[in-house]
């Protein structure tokens, strides 16, 4: 089953936005069974839509169109659908009453560009769009599917997940699809490859293994098509316990979320809680922790010690050992893990001090060199790490490494 | 004159990455004078490659291809370029050498898959990648030009910079392009356009001005196309002039640079240092702060204060505070922002305490709810927030909110 993606719009192509719509839709649909052929961007010009159609038409079963629904004059998608499949125009009562629920609960008054929201070709089905005024528009063409979405990304999101997606399951009776996420650390793919080449070669032919390497953690997708889903998970759980029980000591955790989200989670089943000190990371280690909800209750905060000062009335890091060893060495970054410990009175904390650059190396600490200290309340673990000449790399990389050690202090300590 | 984009690979077909690679290149091509007509991602397919490339080159004068020019076989783009212009294949010297000094600097053996990373269609000229191992090709056919890159995107970004936009903006002549953007915060962009009405009006057909929002903030991009380009500048500058002058108390800075580097700017140069007391933010201002290059002349570090015990120990909030106005009250998040001047000793601070969400709000401080204070070292101004119901857009917009009241508050004490 083949879908495209059309986004129609000038945002992306004048490079304003960049197109994170397509990429989630993508991995929702592979995740359902549903390959994607093609995403396509383009403006809103009505010959250039109604030739990228006929082009996706030939090509897929499914054209999932978003943007262009908006009230002003230059959003045309609409117009341009209804001349694509030779249709007229009719109001759609249960879209209308949505726009007017909208726009009481601002409290705004409704002018005829925001009624004419509910005005749709009078050949498709109209699948109402409780988070915004735009109609989402479902139609069939010799079994061919289109559908027209708005291009905000919550709108869009909500839509896919609650109505398009199971649509499109029941109308093309799509196979059973079980997936099972491995995320691994401190092994690269290939040597992970050769570890598990056994097991792999011996997977039945329903059942695919995708490696997704990122920044020293590399994902393990088995992925498993059929008809009975019950079996297919029992299946994957099977051959999932196979590959864990062989690469045991590189696993993280086997569940499809990030590594921090995979540290709260075992932090918070085990009571405990945790901090941060971090130099060359800038808060970035902080950033990821606090963008889960309900963090709060693992995570109690941190230090971001640009300055010396910081490092000494924040962290308790000695004048002597900054002055000695400098504030990239593994003496500062003991400190800075221990103080925060100790300071913030958490159970486990981290702490990364590296040169990000591009500027601040010398011929003894060129720029990517990055020393990460993890603590519990009795033990310390630091660690050299040497990136590369990219700040930002640098940055997400130092952090990727900070929260492997800890996880691997974490296990130590079970 | 016309661009397309075209990206070959999977990985965002799969949803694996987000194309970030085309919207830089669509902004880059658009600030040259060059539209992008469409973007479309496609498989290593060469039939699918062949059609790609053939309805590009109806539609447009430049065709930008990147990725699938790595060495292993599953990338065919190289081999699917021949095919199209019906070209043998030549060994290219000068990328042969680059592929070997590449190999030598890692001291990696150079094996015969990347030995062939050097040959090309005979046709083609090569530009040397100085950042990789796949070499740039540049074709020309009836004065249409395409271009195949690598799609790792430091490689793809400093071809463009270096070599692909100088050769394009030669070859075709283009006219000469200035741009001036002034970034304005605390007024919408249907406001901001109501004030600048008379002057917009005014504008000649060669200068155009674009609106671009974005949370909180709308940049004002003045656009001029002609032949002299010192002409043009001294024209936008006079335009530019104007409408600072209208807008003055809106104007934050008039450079294309983000929020946070303009602040950082402006304190670098009046010799001031800052910290930050994040509570809801959770380091995420830090991290945008820290994201530059030679902030550390300015930014000493600051705290994320998530659990009370920090707020009270490391900035010093009052416990009585916390018990009688809660965390998220303007007496704390004063107290906050005026500790983080006090303890981490700089000249000024922002501080942020609010319920970012989804959960946690109450009937008095619905999600959404967000103190923000800055302090200098005699004077705190704090305010109240309503922002979503989204945690990460709360994030974003506190960040953007904190960052814009510490460059009023810097403007008033000039």
């Amino acid at each position: 089953m083949l879908a495209e993606i059309i986004t129609i719009g000038d945002e992306i192509l004048i490079g304003q936005i960049v197109d994170t719509n397509s990429a989630w839709m993508a991995k929702q649909l592979n995740l359902t069974g549903i390959s994607v052929k093609q995403i396509t961007s383009i403006s809103d010009d009505e010959q250039h839509i109604l030739d990228a159609l006929a082009q996706a038409e030939q090509r897929a079963d499914i054209i999932l169109i978003t943007g262009g629904l908006g009230p002003t004059k230059d959003d045309i998608t609409k117009k341009t659908l209804a001349k694509y499949f030779n249709m007229g125009f009719r109001r759609d009562e249960a879209a209308l009453e949505m726009v007017r629920q909208i726009f009481e609960k601002f409290k705004r008054p409704l002018i005829d560009v925001n009624i004419q929201q509910a005005d749709v070709p009078d050949g498709c089905e109209v699948i109402v769009n409780k988070n915004g005024t735009a109609p989402c528009m479902w139609f069939e063409k010799n079994n061919k599917i289109f559908v027209s979405m708005p291009g905000v990304p919550f709108e869009m999101m909500y839509l896919m997940d609650d109505e398009i997606l199971p649509r499109l399951k029941h109308k093309f009776k799509l196979p059973a699809i079980v997936h099972k996420t491995i995320l691994t650390a401190n092994i690269g793919e290939s040597f992970l490859a050769k570890e598990i080449e056994a097991i792999e070669d011996a997977l039945p032919a329903h059942i695919k293994l995708a490696y997704l390497p990122k920044l020293g953690q590399v994902r393990l997708r088995l992925s498993a098509k059929g008809d009975d889903e019950s079996k297919l998970k029992a299946e994957v759980e099977g051959f999932a316990k196979q590959i864990m029980a062989k690469v045991e000591k590189f696993v993280v955790i086997d569940e499809d979320i990030p590594l921090e989200k995979a540290i709260l989670n075992v932090m918070d089943a085990r009571g405990l809680t945790l901090s941060t000190a971090e130099s060359c990371t800038g808060g970035y280690i902080a950033h990821l922790i606090t963008q889960h909800p309900g963090c709060s209750s693992v995570y109690w905060g941190g230090a971001v010690t640009y300055a010396y000062e910081l490092k000494e009335s924040v962290l308790g890091v000695k004048p002597a050992t900054l002055a000695t060893f400098g504030a990239v060495s593994e003496e500062t970054v003991r400190e800075m893990s221990e103080g925060a410990v100790k300071h913030f009175k958490t159970d486990y904390a981290l702490a990364v001090s590296g040169i990000a650059g591009p500027d601040g190396g010398t011929a003894d600490k060129p720029v990517g060199t990055v020393w990460i200290s993890v603590s519990s309340k009795d033990k310390t673990v630091a660690k050299l790490f040497n990136f590369s000449n990219k700040r930002l790399q640098n940055i997400e990389r130092s952090a990727a490494a900070a929260l492997t050690m800890l996880l691997n202090l974490l296990k130590e300590t079970v």
